[in-house]
């Protein structure tokens, strides 16, 4: 099997993330819910965790690593907690609907929202966010870059802009974590979205929200905490105000043996990689008649993703024949993201999308191509 | 080491869970975001473990259990879908603040609570639950078991009232599930919230919602849902209506394997062996001088806690000294259930949690009362 379906959850796993999990499932006991061993492990290794999370991606204080189930689930949490009524916020075209529909429910309860325009190659300019921007603009809701065409949005960029204009930047990092470096001070990021299972290679289950120390958000989940028991609100000390009932442990055991081997890889080096093979992909592709590649490769800057469509081939049989009869793995079809596929044109066919990870291979890369070049015929 | 937390979380998990998952980290895709080999596995896998879990605890459909990251995270979903402004809601002193905490919330937005009231001996009765009910009252919220005597609800007894009056009920089975039988269906439960961590012997980070067929929630997160990704709403169709994002197809590999585990050691054998441990221990504490047993010891249906004090003792340094001088882990202090320690007048003392499972032996019990006994002195 060539597994190329990356930028949906990454299959191969290193083997330290896999040991730790299960060596977790032998330690750890209910963090912050006893004093013993196994429990104390268990809140000493959340917290390294949080302290692995925060120096990743440059946030100040363990304290401000919230874990969640999922991206998903920290994007919920920072929509309804940081957008209220009356506020005007700005998201794009390029948004998954895990950062859409949470603000399409905010849009039911008063919120205004502008949805900045994606160009033909699925682009978001930054002069399109800045238009958008009104007196009651509190916050910009974007993605680090498109799971569908891999353009990367002008992130720091945006982040500049809103600090200049005193509005607040969420990012949904899920494409990007892991596989492009980032830093959320210094990109002007105030709630970074992260889930675990992709490019940050940990298991699924995890993922995560970092608040800037300088915002604070409320309970999205309430219930046990573990501290301070006989108060009729959950705790609003972070980070147990936005975590409630038992942690993940054992999943998150995995992610914090995940950003060891971050560091040790080396995210520089892991972009360097996936860029690679992704070029050598899309250079093949490209040149196939018949072969529509989506999105802007003029700028390398860009996530490891590939869409393309052959001709009229509807994209989903297109990826069951990659399927069945090559054994290469991908996402066809509409990828939870509407708007960017009707910026595209292919709100119809669909794409099929190609995404690398760092155990990809040129060869895997080549055969993938040759793949598609033969089914172009 | 002794561990005797295992109404925090069990420590040891079955072998056949452990593999499970550790698998899982090299099989699985992500579940209905595509229709290749690894994302059909993890379909399958996830769907093979709602039909267990279906089966397990009497729901009819598969499509009627949602995954969740836990116990909280199911109450959550449960009481802000179910409960509505102008509703009252009957609930207990035994609820722990995953139960609580949601409800004051809602109480905030126009519920109306009733509280029934436990008595010396931590029992809530069926007639003042009964005695609560008024024109108004839609749900019954409650645990099956205190997490801090050990005590059983009439949940059953309960569910016929609730049925009779057309009432609906709730069941918060955290501290039962794995370990005493349970049937939806037949004890008139119509939202059952589960944890996977506890007496169901899977990993952190899983748990569920099992919803009557009869019953419609709103979603709780909502997002990328992998169908009808054109749709500015979240799908209403069960389970997506009540899960967003990417499924956390790790951990509910090893939650599967669990519901296995559970089916062949069957959970009458489980809560006998369990049933037994605790006879054992309280036999041997109830007669040293100076020692209080909480909780109703007259009847053998009960969880397998004991919740004790020496004294004046205080709680959590009797915790640390059973943990660092004798290797026994138990649960000390307030057990995040602060109504229960108001009536059991423990509020300030806490209480030392002795909690057994499956894994546990009569050579551990014996041990952990002749720590208790040496401690009396």
């Amino acid at each position: 099997m060539i597994y190329l379906d990356n930028a949906a959850t990454t299959l191969t796993k290193p083997l330290c993330v896999k040991q730790a999990v299960f060596d977790a499932m032998d330690r750890l006991g209910n963090s912050s819910r006893g004093m013993h061993g196994p429990a104390l492990e268990a809140a000493r290794d959340i917290y390294g965790a949080r302290e692995k999370a925060a120096a990743f991606f440059g946030v100040q204080g363990a304290d401000r690593i919230v874990f969640t189930s999922n991206a998903t689930e920290a994007l919920n949490i920072a929509i309804e907690g940081a957008v209220k009524p009356g506020m005007h916020v700005i998201t794009t075209e390029a948004e998954h609907n895990s950062v859409l529909r949470p603000l399409y429910r905010k849009a039911q309860k008063g919120v205004k929202l502008t949805i900045a325009k994606a160009d033909k190659k699925g682009r978001i300019s930054l002069e399109d966010i800045e238009k958008a921007v009104n007196p009651d603009t509190a916050w910009v809701f974007c993605t680090h870059a498109s799971n569908v065409t891999g353009n990367l949005l002008p992130l720091a960029q945006i982040g500049s802009m809103c600090r200049e204009k005193g509005i607040h930047l969420a990012a949904d990092i899920s494409q990007t974590g892991g596989c492009i470096p980032i830093n959320m001070e210094k990109m002007g990021i105030e709630l970074l979205c992260f889930t675990g299972h992709k490019g940050l290679l940990g298991p699924q289950g995890t993922g995560g929200l970092c608040v800037s120390p300088n915002l604070t958000l409320p309970p999205f989940k309430v219930g046990g905490s573990g501290i301070r028991s006989f108060e009729k609100m959950h705790p609003s000390v972070m980070p147990e105000a936005l975590e409630a009932g038992t942690a993940n442990g054992h999943g998150i055991a995995g992610l914090s043996a995940a950003f060891d081997f971050l560091k040790e890889t080396k995210v520089e080096n892991i972009q360097k990689h996936e860029s690679r093979l992704m070029g050598i992909f899309y250079e093949q592709v490209k040149k196939i008649s018949g072969v529509t590649v989506y999105g802007d490769f003029e700028t390398k800057d860009r996530a490891a993703v590939v869409s393309l469509n052959i001709r009229d081939y509807d994209s989903k049989e297109m990826g069951d024949v990659l399927w069945q009869e090559y054994g290469i793995a991908v996402r066809a079809g509409i990828h939870c993201a509407p708007l960017i596929h009707r910026a595209l044109g292919t709100e119809q066919q669909g794409t099929v999308r190609f995404s690398f990870s760092w155990f990809n291979t040129e060869e895997e890369a080549l055969q993938a191509a040759w793949a598609v070049k033969k089914l172009a015929f």
